[in-house]
This record gives C-alpha cells, structure tokens and sequence, in this order.
C-alpha cells in the first residue's frame, strides 16, 4: 500500500477547503453577530458540558439543571431579548442544540415556552416575578397540552373559576384526559407553571387564559392540591424532567392572571378586545410560533454537529480498497457521498431558509401575513431534515454511531422530538395548506416568479441539470399542486357535494403534504437565492450555487414520478436525472470541507464525538468514558493517507 | 356527539375481522409445528419477562440475563436444533423478539453466533463442552468483527501461533485496531469466547480458524491476559452487555482448535480439505449466514408486535372530528391510514418471504446456490422494514409512542441495530447483485416468469391497478434491471478499460441498490404467490391478496420513475397511482384486524405496550412502571365508539 495510490483526484478533492470562503459563510450561516460565538465558545469550556452518557436518570436530570444554570449565569439570553433582540433567542438555541438536547429543550422552555409566554401576556404587576426568570429562580413549565387534547387544544378541559368574593381562581383537572402532559420541567425542577385553563368568570366560560401558578414550595415540595408524575423512561434526551400534572381545586390570586390580552375586574367583568371567545386561544397561544423557530433552531444546530462528525470519520475510518487491504476512506465511496452529501447541501440551503424565518420574527413588516405557514415550513423541514440525516448518519457509520458518544443517536432521537413536538408536523403541513389556499382566494398568495416557461420549454430540453432549469421547475410544482389542489376541492365539496372534514381527512390527505412540501421547499429555495444574489464573495457563491444545485437536482429526482406525469420533464431528460444526481455529488466534494467549517462547530475536545476526532486513539483507551484524552483533531487534509494501525503499547489496551 | 355518527363505512371497516381466517394465517405465518407458540407462551407469563425501564445500566444487563437464562431453562430451544429442528431456531428468534431486543440478541449470540459455530465447527473431543451451551454453563461470545476491520473481516489481526513443544496456541491481539470490538455477552455474562484468528503454524498463516478461549474464571474475574472493556451506553438495547476484548499472549491448548474443517496435528501439520487459505475464512465464518436469518427472525418479530400496538392505540386515540370535539379515532384518518396499513401489508408479504427462507435453510435442497442471496435479502429488507415500520409508528402516535413504556423506541433502536449488525445492509445488497451477476454469466440466474409481456401490453393499458398487471411489473423491474447492469458493467470495464473495484465503488452504486431492490422484493413477491396459490382458505386468500396488491402498488408508487422512464409504464396510467393507491389502503381496512391478530402476540397484559391497551386507563395511575394494572385489553370491536374522558376519582390521579 503506497500513499500514492491514494493521491487519485476522488481522494484529493476530499481533503480541500478554503478559508476566506469558510469565513464569509461562516457570518452568513450564523445571521447574528457573530461576536457572540466566541462568548458562547468561552461558556462552554466549562467541563459540565462534557458529553456524559453512563448516568441514572436523576444524574442526567441534574447535569441537564446544572447545564442550563451554567447557561443562565452566563446571561448570554434573556426573555426580554423578544423585545431587544429577538434573533438572540434563535442563536442560543441553535448553540445549545449543538450540546445536547436535553439542556436545549429544557432552553426552551424556560425562555420561550414559559418566558416567552410571560413576556407576551403578562403586565406592569407581573415584572418582578419576569425579573426572576432569566436566573432561573423562577423555574417554570408551560401547561398547555392534556392528555386528550394533544392535538386539540382549544377543547382543554382544565378550567380557571373565578370568585370575586376571594378574589380568587380555581384551578382544577376535573378528568384523568384533562392532565397536563409532557411538561418539561416538570417532575424536578419548576417552581412555577403557566397553566392554560378554560376560564370561567360570572357563570361564562370565557375561552382560554393563561395563568401563573406555583407548583412547588421554596423546599421543592409539591404544593398543596398540584400532582406531579414523572413521565417515565423516553425513547431519548432523558435529562428532560418531563411530567403529567393535574390540579385539585388549587386557589390562586387574581394577579396571577397574566392578563396582557384579556382582563378580569376585581368583581368579576371580563374585558377582552378578542370579542370571539374562540379567537382568544390563538392570542393566548402565541408562543407556540415562535416555539417553531426555536425548535428549527435546536434542530439546525443539531443537524449541522451530526453532519461534522459523520464526514469527518468517515474521512478517516478505512475500508477495503482495490488492493483487498483497509486502507481506503469510506468517505472516498460513492456509497457513502451519494448517501451523505446531500443531506449537507440540503443543510445548507434549509439554514439559509430557517435564517429568513429568524430574520422576519425580528422584523415582520411586510410579511406579517405569511410568518405562520413559514415558521411551520421551516420548523417541519428542519426537524425533518435533522431526522432524515440523522438515521442516514447512523447507518452509514456503522457501529461507530451506535455509541451514544458518537451523539449521532441523540441527534436521532432530538428529531423524532422535533418533528412531533409543539405540532405534529404533519398536522403544520396541513396548516400551510389551509393558509395557502385560503390566501389564494383572496388572490393574497405570492406565487414564486417563474424566468422560463417550463411547461412550453422544459420537455424540449434534452437535461434538467441546469440551475436556471432546476429552480423553475421548483417554482413550477408549487404552482401547479395549488392549481391542482384548487381544482380538487371544488370538485369533491362543490360538484359531488361533500363536506370540507370528509374531504380534508378522509380524501386528501397526500395531495395536502405534497402541496405542503412543494410550497416549503420553494420558500427554502428563495431563500437560499435571495443570499446567493446577494454575496459578492466568489467563492461562497460558488459553494452556495453548487450545494443549491444538488439540493435542487436530489430533490427533484425524488419527486421525479411527479414531473413526468406533469409533462413538465420528459421522459429522455428524466432518464438522465440519477448520472446528473450522482455527478453533482461528486462536483459538491472539493466544498465538503468548507461547508462544515462554515458550521462554527466549537473545537473544544469535550463538545466533540470522539468518531469525529482521532477514532483509533480513542479505542486505544480502556475507559470510554473518559475520553478527552483522544483529543487530538482529526486533519481532514491527511484523508486517505493510510496510517499504520497503532501497535498495542501496553498490555492492557 | 353521537354515537351514529360513528357508524360511518369507514369507521365500521376498522371494527371488522374474521376468525377463520386469523386461525389459518396465524398457522401459515407461524411456520413452525403450531403448538410450540403455546409452550413460548406459558414460558412468557413469567413476571421476569415485564416490561421495565427505569433501570441501571447493571440492572438492564442482568435482567436481560435473568430473561435468557429463563428461556434456557424452558427448555425451547437448543443449539442442537441447527440439525435436528432448524426452523425451531428462527421461531425462537421470532418470540424473543416480541419480547425485547436486549434478551433476543444475547440469544442470538449464545444459541446461533456462539452455539451455532461450536456445532458447526467442532468434533468429538469438544462435545461435553457444546453439553454445556444449552443451559448457559458455557455462556459464550464471538469473537469475529475487529475495530479495524468491521467490512474487511479476512484482513482481521488477531492472530494464534501454534507450538508444537506445547501442544499449545498463543491467542494475541497486536494492535489497537485488533481488538474484538461489539463482542455480546463480553462485558458480564461469558466465560468463553470462540475467537477468530490468523493460523500461524509451522511459520506459515493457514488463514482464518476459530478457538474456544476461556475468558473468565469461574468467579467470572477476566483470565490472565484478557483484556475486556466494556463499550458503554448505545443508542438502545443496553441490556446487551456489548464488550470490546483483546489477548496478550494467551495460551490455550490444542484441543481449543474448532477442527471440523482444518486439523492440526500435535507435531504442527496443517491439514484441511481446502486448499485456498482465503477460502478458509468462508467456511468458519459460516454461522454469519444463519445469523442474517436470525436477524430476519428478531426484527419480524419486534416488527409485528409495533404493529400491533400502533394500530391497537390508533383505533382508541381519538381526535379531532367534523363537529370540533375530540371523537374520532385517528386510525380512521386517511393520513393515518397510508402511513401506517402499507406497512402492514408489507410485513405480510415479508413474513411470508422471510417463511420461504426459512424452509430454505432448513432443506436447501435443489436451491443450494441461492441461498446466500436470499437469507441476504431476507436480513435487509426485513430489517430495513422494522426501522421504517417503527420511525412511522413513532412519528404516527407522537408523544405516546415517545415513552418507552409504548416499545416503540426499542423497535427502532432494534431496526438500526438489525441493519448495520452483521453485514451492513448496502453491503449484502452488493453481495447480492455480485451473485446474481455472477450466475447470470453462468446462466445459472432464475429470472420470474411473466404471464404478460409488459413491453408490449402494459403501456397500453389505462391503469395498472390489477394484481396480475402489478406482479408482471415487478418481475420485469428485476430483469430489466439485470439487464441494464450487465450492459453497463460491460460498457464501463470492456469499452472504457475501467477497473472493477473503481467502477463498482466510485460509478455504480445507486444501480447496484437498485438491482439488489429489485432482485429481492421479487422473491418477496414469488414466495407470498407460493402461498396464495397453496391457500385453499378463501378469507386468507382474499386478505393475502389485498396485502400483495397494497404492497405491490405501493412499492411501485415509489419507483414509478423508474416505470415510466422505462416506458413500462404509460403516463396516464402512472398518473392514476396515487389515488390507486389511496383505494388500495381503503380497500384493506376490512382485513386490518384479521391480520394483526394474525400475528399471534402474546395477550399477556405485562407483555403489551399501554397504549395498546387501555391507554386513559393507564393515565389513570399514579405510576408509569407499574402498568399491569391497566391490564384491560383494548376491544377493537369498539372502535370509535366515543366514550367520557373518565373523571377523576381521588384527587392524587
């Protein structure tokens, strides 16, 4: 085995990068400013971030604690940066979800989910309690969903019964379905909830309103008429303290209505400028928008870390060559990049779509009308995302990912979390399209522009593989599945008669998540242009333009049927797609590197899977779970230079 | 809300099932002497066998022993049934994996992996040793796959050194990537290894041989000179005690030579009836074979019980319906209905596959030269099948099936451990298509006969939406794909002078999955026909064929590119598919029941997910791990039948 013989261009190309290139995207990706990395990075070489898997589930409930008040008294995030500077939240979450899930989730919840909710719905009387928040003295869970209405929220049956003669709310869980559950920060750590109550003041039932109540006292003993179950053993991120809580007539103060939105007299009027009782849910449920964010964002930077590891040991683990030997990376097989590599261009180009998300929650103007379907779009194609690579990662690295220090199964398990929590996203998807189509009615939805006419140009083509050609026949679909859709609801609810939930839930189900699908992913793709157009950078436009290339070239080879039904692809150019698919691949390789540079992963060696560094070294210890002594960095730019398999040195490994 | 409302064709179908039917599918899917279920059975009501999370890593590990050594005393299953009742072997497999996955793969280790070389490998002077498997006296590991050497195992370093003065081997592990890496039961339970090294004797390598070793004293303390790590907390299953081992200079006596293929004498002679030292590594390494069925057998087991539970639950969690209230059972939505019933369908047809592969090993009579691609096939697509059976399911019944308690985590753990263990799955595709290739030169390849000629009738039709149609187009995919491989093997090494290895790792990969697809839902296919056209039960007939005819249809949904570039498959005819395929899974709503209770899952109530039972029930208390209380089993009969989200009857729930 000679080093010459992996000197070959498929080799070569895997070990190039580009700094200036790395720099410039680095600023794009990040969408903040970019000084706050480095405090970040400063934070978290506190070793309780350490990656540490050999714990009971209380340890892994305490690291998560002691993790986020290492957080907290960092005050890198505050629930007033809704108000100062919204973008700060999505960057802490995308951080945090480089480090694990559980400390991000448990983020969340303390800073959107229960503070964002107090920022957005409390008043002048509730300061000094949002004052105790960013500390984490006051420690709260957001008791929203029950166990029967997971998917039905304004049905809730927990109510809030005013009495003005006590001036006092009840608030009971009057059915086993009625518990709040899946409260995170619930079964250890909150001292307070914002719990969500049909609320009845003067014999009406006034819709829902949210309110503060403790739920354990200064000793962190359940209070009076609050019980707290643990939820038990999860499919993963077990250092969640999630629980099921339900309230026997518990008395609260009336100041503890946050009362932002709607407000109760003392003697029982209840003043609202939501006339709609119905509507009122949707005010008081606000932070569940921006939860979507959040949840893009933890998914994102999740997705990012797990991309860094899996390429860089695939970089370096060795597999059979053409001379019969291991001495050939994995990453080197067209197996492994046609498996891999798109999942880090759709990365990119999902990040630069999740940023536009960021940036209009910053500032809406102009779009207000449009930010719920594209924080839906953007939390389900992330999560999605962060799933789908995820399981790719896991299975092309073998047992190498089976480990949970490979971090590669929490990242699975993280996605499993993203793509049901705070919505289901198949439930977003459905949403996208009811906003879709009722904006087309009212002739309000911008359609994507389109510089050629595909239906009269494209099947004259002989290829697709063309990024003008690709990035219409994006646009295309979307326009054609809402026209089709259009045309499909009024056949079914106006010629043959039939009701809107017939229709919606027993007939159309997949024809909704295509169209869902073809609206998301042209909102990504826009994105992604519209920072491409911008860039003066050669060389982060080229990496962008090649990586939107083989997103847009896999994407469409995957909906390829579709296309060729349409007409809009004929059948000689179709036939070409999977060599186009398979050759842009292999044009993405030589900005492989450069793209996960441009991810900002932290170096420090305890944040890092011990795969994605010095794999072998870390196998030449007797204790996996001290692993920091195999830091050294993995050289990407030493890919494929065969090394000797290290001798044992001593007897015990 | 009233209760005719639910009275509805669609949520009628889903209370339907027929008994007959279940009685005869269950004995046709069971594929083994019927009455054995029942002695698995009472063996299972054993308490040890309950479901339990909250658990150490110890604890894990020893009730997973406590579990298997349960099943050894039973009685059930033998190493010996490799000649006296091999398919005995592949229903244990089955049970255990309805059970857990933790309990199943120590089996597998002991019974196949360890047990089945012993008996495959051995004479005379080591039965009273094999006497000992059985009960676990003898608790042993394979020691095969090595750090460096995951899917390059003949390079693998271990090495024995033969001393004639001795009459002694020396076992060592060289270097780090030498050491035995995953090795099951070597953390805690074995106090043997067979372990696989490079023969050095009378200063030549003879290649491959395998050794039982001694690893552990009978105070289970490692032996002078092993080396055991354990390799810690993985993504699931972390009952397995997974080790990694290594030997310095361990010396075992010849007697310890597994000698039923290659004999040494005591003086240091080599004798073996192959003569290729390469070849050597094939015949020892030959329990892998068995071990891909056992892997089929664990993973279509685990399989159909997370069927059975996300159906169970599907059928009782109720959402929103037309009139706002939560009273709909989700199983009844379409979205539901086409994520979830393919899969179910494809199980059906899988099992019947995974049955012929099993006759197949039992009697390989007259198939010899097939077998190593369908027991390759069988392992992939079966696994392949549990991990998207259980991501759907996880996706499917969001938050419920995140708790362990649902089983689901663990079926998807399971998926990914079944895909990668034993021969990564893209790996044995490409085994596949070597094979097939290979004797497609000989002219060995058995192509499926076609009633039609699909070239010239099929395009002609409007829809392919008929059973004869569909299976005609599956077998043609995997001729005309053989046919488009050889052509372009031959176009790339013959015309353009490539060499194999770069061909086959760096250009075609896609195809060869492709082929490899192809090849192996053909024989799906072939086998489930075999059983239909034996079936003279006219309920089981009815229900395999809708099964056939909803996997094939689906199965060509999602390759319909591939169809209609092929010209196969006209555009109008392709265009119909999605809604064919929608009334495929509607039309199989009726069979729905008669199939799960097919599948003969244990009734007991410590052996069921909650949530496939009464999932209110088990809200109801107060505690997670003490479930059996909810031990009422869920009626599907009464499907849909809204019932009161039951009140609180203390005040703790």
């Amino acid at each position: 085995m000679s080093i010459a013989q992996h000197s070959d261009p498929a080799i070569q190309a895997l070990r190039e990068w580009d700094q200036s290139t790395v720099e410039t995207l680095q600023r794009i990706l990040f969408n903040d400013d970019y000084d706050k990395l480095a405090k970040w990075h400063e934070v978290l070489k506190d070793p309780i971030f350490k990656h540490k898997f050999l714990m009971s589930l209380d340890e892994q409930r305490e690291l998560a604690m002691a993790q986020i008040q290492k957080v907290a008294d960092a005050g890198l995030a505050s629930i007033y940066n809704f108000g100062n500077d919204p973008k700060n939240i999505f960057t802490a979450h995308e951080i945090l979800g480089q480090v694990n899930g559980s400390l991000a989730t448990k983020f969340t919840v303390q800073f959107n989910l229960f503070g964002g909710t107090l920022q957005a719905l409390s008043t002048e009387r509730h300061a000094p309690f949002l004052a105790q928040v960013d500390s984490l003295k006051n420690m709260g869970c957001f008791c929203f969903t029950e166990l029967g209405y997971g998917n039905n929220a304004p049905k809730m049956e927990t109510t809030a019964h005013y009495d003005p003669a006590t001036r006092q709310f009840t608030i009971n869980s009057p059915t086993v379905a009625s518990q709040k559950f899946w409260i995170t920060n619930g079964a250890k750590h909150a001292n307070f909830a914002v719990v969500f109550a049909q609320t009845h003041v003067a014999g009406k039932n006034e819709g829902i309103n949210a309110f503060i109540v403790p739920i354990r006292d200064e000793n962190m003993n359940a209070c009076n008429g609050v019980f707290i179950e643990d939820m038990g053993v999860k499919l993963g991120m077990n250092g969640i303290d999630n629980a099921r809580l339900s309230f026997d007539h518990v008395k609260i103060p009336l100041e503890n209505h946050l009362n932002a939105q709607n407000q109760i007299t003392p003697e029982g009027k209840f003043i609202s400028d939501t006339p709609k009782v119905s509507q009122r849910f949707f005010k008081v449920a606000d932070r569940l928008l921006s939860g979507r964010l959040c949840i893009s964002a933890m998914c994102m930077g999740t997705t990012k870390y797990l991309l860094y590891t899996t390429i860089r040991y695939s970089q370096q683990r060795l597999a059979v060559g053409p001379s019969g030997e291991s001495d050939t990376p994995i990453m080197s097989y067209q197996l492994q990049q046609n498996a891999i590599f798109p999942y880090l261009a759709r990365t990119l180009v999902y990040n630069l779509g999740y940023n536009e998300a960021k940036n209009i929650f910053a500032d809406p103007r102009g779009r207000e009308n449009e930010q719920v379907r594209i924080f839906c779009a953007a939390k389900c194609l992330v999560s999605w995302n962060l799933e789908a690579t995820a399981r790719t990662c896991r299975e092309r690295c073998g047992g190498g990912s089976f480990l949970s220090s490979s971090a590669i199964p929490e990242g699975l398990q993280g996605g499993h979390s993203g793509m049901t929590a705070e919505g289901d996203n198949r439930v977003l998807m459905q949403k996208i399209v009811k906003d879709v189509l009722a904006d087309m009615q009212k002739e309000q939805h911008r359609l994507p522009k389109m510089t050629q006419c595909p239906k009269r140009q494209i099947p004259a083509l002989k290829s697709i593989a063309n990024l003008e050609t690709l990035i219409n026949l994006t646009f295309y679909r979307e326009v054609a599945e809402i026209k089709s859709m259009s045309k499909l609801m009024q056949k079914k609810m106006i010629v043959e008669g039939k009701k809107f939930f017939d229709v919606w839930m027993y007939e159309v189900s997949d024809e909704i998540q295509s169209l869902a699908f073809a609206f998301s992913e042209r909102y990504m793709l826009e994105s992604t242009l519209n920072v491409i157009n911008k860039t003066s950078h050669a060389g982060t436009k080229a990496l962008l333009e090649q990586a939107t290339f083989l997103y847009l070239i896999w994407t469409i080879k995957n909906n390829l049927d579709w296309y060729v039904i349409d007409g809009v692809v004929s059948a000689e150019a179709a036939s070409k797609v999977d060599d186009e698919f398979s050759q842009a691949v292999k044009d993405f390789v030589p900005f492989v590197n450069t793209a996960l540079e441009s991810f900002s992963i932290a170096k420090h060696p305890h944040l890092h899977a011990p795969i994605a560094r010095d794999y072998v070294a870390f196998n030449a210890q007797p204790d996996f779970e001290n692993f920091e002594s195999a830091g050294k960095l993995f050289d990407f730019r030493n890919t494929g230079v065969p090394r000797p398999s290290a001798p044992r040195t001593s007897a015990k490994l």
